[in-house]
């Protein structure tokens, strides 16, 4: 039985409703497709290090959320799916814009989904800010 | 040359000083030693998850600050060294009670700092809900 | 019911008979005990790399055959465990003796064996050369 | 100062002279390109676990053999660069003809060389089985 993807709109609504506190901190579902997600982060100057640099942990939660929203594609709308394990590699510094976290599914196992993000910042899609690789575990 | 090792408090003075939104979230330093950090993060129900769980990213933060940390006790009280990777996996559900993360180090190389980091919930150390490794790089 | 910890022997002729190329390139158990396991590399000259170092293929090798021995103390003597993931970080050039692994475990789920391995060369413990963080998927 | 992409023929001939173990394990280089390297195992059924499947450590070899040709494509014919870490997660089992490894650059710093690499048995190159992000120290 195939998966209904679900529209960006159904997810930032489901997100709402699970993650009230992580949805307050704007994090955004943009565009979902087969085994795909795209995630933003709206620049927010509060939050920034020294340097005016986007921390670590926000692309990390970033690179989080993009991957859950992607493992919707493959078990439906639903919460059960928890990170397992994830590995992120940083490649420059990332400043002045929004962050972009593009998931992709690499397998679909019987309970363990496995995916890659890539993060930029918005403008420059050719120069990825971090890398992430790793691991959801779904219960159905 | 021996580097002098900051006190908890000199830590948190500087933490305050540097990253003021992340000291707002009210991480802490708690110890340091040779080679060795302890951070907490106050339990906040404001931040949770379903279930009353204890986020992925909140722990990832927690992890890389106490590792942070710890590279001050390689390099002394300094803002440059930065995340290079990180590799978390998560052991079980984290909830009840504030998250302690011990960061120790394994290798102190000329630009590289390697070291692996533990987290627990406030009073059961000997049941970890997720660990770290990963490296820090500094640049003198 | 309690798992019975096999002996480095048992584990051994285990090892033999189930995967005879690996056991003939001389990696042994050579101690085992509750979620530990400790692995040996003899040294061979002819494996080494440009400069006599061990290669990071056979200190890959050896960390997840010593993981695998680590798996026996909680699911028993059986070839059902496979590799998940890994994650290795080099920390020193390792040459001179034999290689040695040890194995800890980090968390026995229900599928998931998650745990870690501390490598060096034989006669400097406290100067690891590599670590191994990662997990086994065990099916009964 | 462009750094010259050495044929398969010249990576092959290198290999040759300065791994002559690992040559002599009959893995190969057989693409070269911008950021980009393609090595294969050719398949050697005494090399097998149980199961007929190619091992783990037989796939973690051939990505890292991958990735270090593919630095070559960034610093030029040269034994300098040593693997720094590896993540390496396994997709499904791997069996039944030769292993390709495909590696990608990802970032090329002052002197670490971040990359990923996908595994795949020949004829199903959209079947991945296993995937590796790391990185390389370079020491020019």
């Amino acid at each position: 039985m195939a998966i209904e993807i679900p529209s960006p709109e159904a997810v930032n609504a489901f997100f709402a409703r699970e993650f009230p506190s992580a949805h307050a901190a704007r994090y955004r579902c943009e565009e979902t497709g087969p085994g795909v997600a795209v995630a933003r982060w709206p620049y927010d100057a509060a939050q920034l290090r020294p340097g005016s640099l986007i921390s670590g942990p926000t692309q990390f939660a970033l690179a989080d959320l993009a991957f859950w929203f992607m493992t919707f594609s493959v078990v439906g709308l639903a919460p059960m799916a928890v990170t397992s394990e994830l590995y992120i590699v940083f490649l420059r510094p990332a400043a002045g814009a929004d962050l972009i976290a593009r998931a992709e599914l690499l397998r679909a196992g019987k309970t363990k989904i496995t995916g890659s993000v890539r993060l930029w910042v918005d403008g420059a899609p050719d120069r990825p800010v971090s890398h992430v690789t790793g691991s959801y575990v779904h219960i159905k």
